[in-house]
């Protein structure tokens, strides 16, 4: 049988340690083509370059061919990849692992959720993963779960323009207590913008803020996590309205 | 009575003539705030700036005062002005009028559609306005427009976390046939990318595209427009597959 080939990027950028874990995760179960930004690009949404042009370059690590890095977003890199790097489409997309959750309304600034999503624009079926903590360093469960996750996906497929987005808890493996299917929350961060005076006495904001949780249900990612379970949350991208789209028809829309 | 506060924000830039053919249509109806990226943010998606400091710039237009600039993306700007900047909470925010239409699959690259996605995270009804071209420069029906939906917004409210996506044919108003309610199409751009070298023989690449629209149905933005009706679709984010997710809980997750 023919080895499925997945692509793998991430947004924390090609030499983070979250994409080098998920690598070798699933190397005996795909052919693996890496096309990841050349630095990090946390929180960049689902920006696209428009205005500058992409320079791609090779890669190594350890002494051994590792992949493309573009100087662009999560988007970009698979944009380019699908439409002029790789030799044939990919059978999926797997991007991360993230250096922090991506759950609730964070989920639209994440750029591994983005390259993800860039993926079933073209039909791919596409998989985001996080682990939920900047510090926390052992990948090791979270590509575990990677793994299985996309043999699933592989053997499953999803439904057209899905992609899962998966959270790990950021706690060792005896901690974890299951996987749960769950739902995006509402929660968010509660900006506080430090203002500050640069040494020229300008001022300056720096965007900081503190993590919110709005939601009380096991089955919301944020909630899910925090009692040790992996989110595993389903997404699409028609954003519409559709329970008020009828409402809307009885407005006096004409100026 | 108290007149509404109107937050005016874009992606084009505070120097776009899209923002101040807004900001003059809106005088006569709120109290206007403006606070826009200093430099055009096409194509940011809901990026913000986590690693660089952020800083504000008065601007005049014609010797008076039009509002304030910010070294980032829309969502950057909303988020500092709601946070920092503004004296109080604006009754609404009414992001554009953008250059280009923000339309189908390209609604998740859009920094309009962000800024005003930014506004209902915080719980401020907020409302995107597109005229459907970046070459024809007539804003004046389009602005018309946004004030008259603006107005009916003010009155009627929206529901919780829902935005108006507002996309304007770039026609004269005699040929405007109407105005709809409308669903986010499944149309997106097709990359084709422009593989060239530069004066140093090295090779980049360049971001180009052809439109393609997947749909049919006259209820879908790009369907409207191209028939000459104004479309307006509510947007949200929730991004959950709802109708998918039972399905999921069905799969064998764990690893």
């Amino acid at each position: 049988m023919k080895k499925p080939i997945i692509l793998v990027t991430n947004d924390d950028g090609i030499y983070a340690p979250g994409i080098h874990a998920l690598v070798e995760a699933l190397s005996d179960i795909g052919t693996i083509k890496v096309v990841a930004p050349l630095s990090e690009m946390s929180a960049v949404g689902h920006a696209i370059t428009l205005s500058d042009p992409l320079r791609v370059k090779e890669i190594e690590l350890d002494g051994r061919f590792l992949g493309l890095a573009v100087n662009g977003t999560p988007a970009d890199c698979v944009k380019l990849a699908l439409s002029c790097l790789l030799e044939s489409m990919p059978d999926i997309i797997v991007s991360g692992i993230n250096a922090g959750s991506n759950t609730a309304t964070n989920v639209i600034y994440s750029g591994t959720v983005s390259a993800a999503a860039e993926g079933v624009v073209y039909g791919i079926p596409s998989i985001a993963v996080s682990l939920t903590s900047f510090t926390y360093k052992d990948f090791e469960y979270a590509a575990k779960v990677a793994r299985h996750i996309t043999s699933q996906v592989l053997l499953n497929g999803l439904p057209k323009r899905t992609i899962l987005n998966v959270n790990v808890p950021a706690v060792p493996e005896t901690q974890i207590k299951g996987i749960r299917a769950t739902r995006q929350g509402k929660g968010r961060y509660e900006e506080e913008f430090d203002k500050r005076r640069d040494p020229q006495g300008r001022t300056y904001y720096w965007m900081a803020g503190k993590r919110v949780i709005l939601d009380t249900d096991e089955d919301v990612d944020d909630i899910a996590i925090s009692n040790n379970y992996v989110a595993v949350t389903p997404i699409q991208y028609d954003l519409t309205h559709h329970s008020f789209l009828k409402d809307l028809t009885q407005w006096k829309l004409k100026p």
